[in-house]
């Protein structure tokens, strides 16, 4: 006897009773009564005119409202939009869901006339065409992008409401295009080349410096985006994937690589993204993204409709590798149990993990710890900051509880 | 010294000398100077001014043109549409571009309104939402679907001139749903049910039968796919997913699960989606997708612009399980080498082939052959005739050849 996932329904004796009334009446499994039966029964909400015929490029249905959180502000270019994950299944995000960060908006750019310049410190500086690169060996590979300033509400300890306001700044996506170590072997990197700067054509030039042994390892230059061309938010038509690593310096718009024998101190690596501790000192260069989780179902800002079985549901990611376990608790930290993480698990990419669950209608404090495969264990709010204080804004990683009220309501846990 | 992936660019030596002057006047690694110089360089491709803002779905940049192939009709409402296989990379297919069939266009679902039912020899007859089923324990499989007319005209001997048109009826995406056997579960199958019939919610109430074995093998009923809702064409909002076999029995807007004792003998397993042999007789029940590959670069359509570098890329897939290897020839079948696989391999799901190829401008023939891990291998076209005659359009899985011309036009090779 299987378990009983449907004793939530409550008019399951009602359905019981239709479908018994027509099993009885289609002894002998006559199909064409079965669909005559079915058909009267389900008349009403059933279209029996032709539909719509085969298009060029779809779209997803008109009931479907999941969106980007965008807001109001004074310098709109300089902006953000969170993936609504509570919304969102498996590990891809949809690419027209994936999370925004802009620092000059989205630049308009024909990839016929895009190029990238790579110089400084190689033995043959080259400028290369979207064409050429993609003449090159490729390679996919489904990664995450978070930006380290995602969560950066939870420091606060009031927390964001529900998935896309606290984790939203976090998206992942199979990504094609070629290594980096590729394009370097092409222009040949001299000895003393240390340091990378990689640049965009936004108008602010974005600029991050990336440190050789990085562009070395598995740093890619990619055009391609969930099987089609990246999106222009994502920085069509050629991006700079670093996978783990915060999100900033995966560069978009990418135009420019220029080798050097130190780092470059650009803003976005000084004025911002540098963790301000508590004693008045900043950490630099704090690139990966430590490992974190979130249950995005059931979550803050649902309801839940009725005791009895549900699944609990949420994405792991880890910036070092690959998610080994996550474990759930309900009961507000004081037990925990191994969650089932969806195969295969890729490294620094979102991991689904899934628990069932039967709500007794009584309170209860859903959260998630993330084990990467260094064997770091997502720590408490408290811990980190016991480490970092509360100065800074970034890499907050900290584990988030939900609260599911007797009524059914969900809503954040100060923690 | 690496392989020279550029020895192609004919302007190769002006690159070189305006990125030699723009380095020398550079030493120091100058940042603001280098940058400065850049922009200099590229001005004319390279936006000043902000860019767009932040947005609540986002949409494909405007230069990107890929679309399915749709055809003009007197019957509109029963037609298809091929996925750009040559445009898309990795192994998703962008949802927007997924292939289409549809036997009576695609209907629009309230999924507040619809609902699966699950009778005939069952002990507890249901009536689910699509609520219900998003509560049940969940999973995230990487598969593709490809119709069993798929390549119908390669029989022919004359072929596709592309691979859009050639091959473009099959797709991959990342579903997510339930597994049916949890639903069947619930429902608790009766000893003697052997088959079911399964029945979508469009006008012509398209119905296929599905042996149990299969059905409680790997079996989903999905309702997500590449991380939103499934999209309109593809059965939003439930379809089911039988992983590996022929796209029709994957029966789309998925409203009623009937077990009986015996198949159904529905007019799109008997007169259609049925293979007539040489003899007069039609094979039925012939769900497997037998291994298959097509190379997607270079291909028919294109024009190699310069000899040189440039990698051979292309997809395989098997409906018996993993792609084990695929062999690539580029001299018209008379020698073949092995492709490097795009891991992780999912069973019954694209796998992405690559082989780097330098052309030296001479006539040459590409083509590959997927082989999976029963060991099966992906036939000639004679091969498959000597067994199966030239009746049937379906279930053609021969290997594809493309012709490099001197000129670098490239086209379908008849067989």
């Amino acid at each position: 006897m299987p378990e009983d996932l449907l004793a939530h329904k409550p008019q399951r004796r009602r359905f019981l009773r239709i479908a018994t009334a027509m099993t009885g009446a289609l002894a002998g499994c006559s199909d064409s009564g079965a669909k005559k039966d079915a058909a009267a029964t389900m008349e009403e909400t059933e279209p029996s005119l032709l539909g719509k015929i085969a298009s060029p490029y779809g779209e997803r249905a008109k009931f479907e409202k999941a969106k980007r959180s965008t807001r109001e502000s004074k310098t709109p270019a300089a902006g953000s939009s969170g993936t609504p994950l509570q919304d969102t299944y498996g590990i891809i995000t949809p690419s027209s869901l994936h999370f925004e960060r802009h620092h000059s908006g989205v630049p308009e750019i024909d990839p016929a006339k895009h190029t990238l310049l790579i110089h400084g410190m190689v033995e043959r500086p080259l400028v290369l065409s979207v064409a050429d690169i993609k003449r090159m060996p490729s390679m996919s590979r489904i990664h995450f992008v978070e930006c380290s300033g995602n969560s950066g509400g939870e420091w606060s300890g009031k927390g964001g409401p529900d998935p896309q306001r606290s984790h939203g700044l976090a998206s992942c996506s199979e990504w094609t295009g070629v290594l980096l170590s590729t394009l370097l072997a092409e222009a040949g990197v001299k000895k003393e080349a240390k340091w990378l700067l990689a640049e965009g054509a936004d108008a602010c030039k974005m600029g991050r410096s990336v440190p050789i042994e990085k562009a070395m390892a598995d740093a890619m230059v990619v055009y391609g985006q969930n099987g089609e061309a990246i999106r222009p938010e994502q920085g069509y038509p050629l991006r700079l994937l670093l996978p783990g690593w915060e999100g900033n310096i995966n560069v978009k718009w990418l135009h420019r690589i220029h080798l050097a024998d130190q780092p470059f101190y650009t803003k976005d690596e000084t004025s911002k993204y540098t963790d301000l501790m508590a004693d008045g000192k900043a950490r630099i260069f704090t690139w990966e993204m430590d490992a974190k989780s979130v249950i995005t179902a059931p979550c803050g800002g649902q309801k839940l409709e009725g005791k009895g079985f549900r699944e609990i549901s949420g994405l792991a990611w880890s910036g070092r590798g690959r998610i080994e376990k996550v474990e759930v608790s309900t009961d507000g930290g004081k037990t925990w149990a191994a969650a089932q993480l969806q195969e295969p698990r890729y490294p620094k990419a979102f991991t689904r993990f899934r628990l069932p669950w039967t709500w007794d209608g009584s309170d209860a404090v859903l959260s998630s710890r993330a084990i990467d495969e260094t064997g770091y264990v997502q720590p408490s709010r408290q811990a980190l900051i016991d480490v970092r204080g509360t100065n800074s804004q970034y890499h907050c990683n900290s584990i988030k509880a939900w609260k599911v009220a007797a009524d059914g309501s969900v809503t954040n846990v100060e923690a």
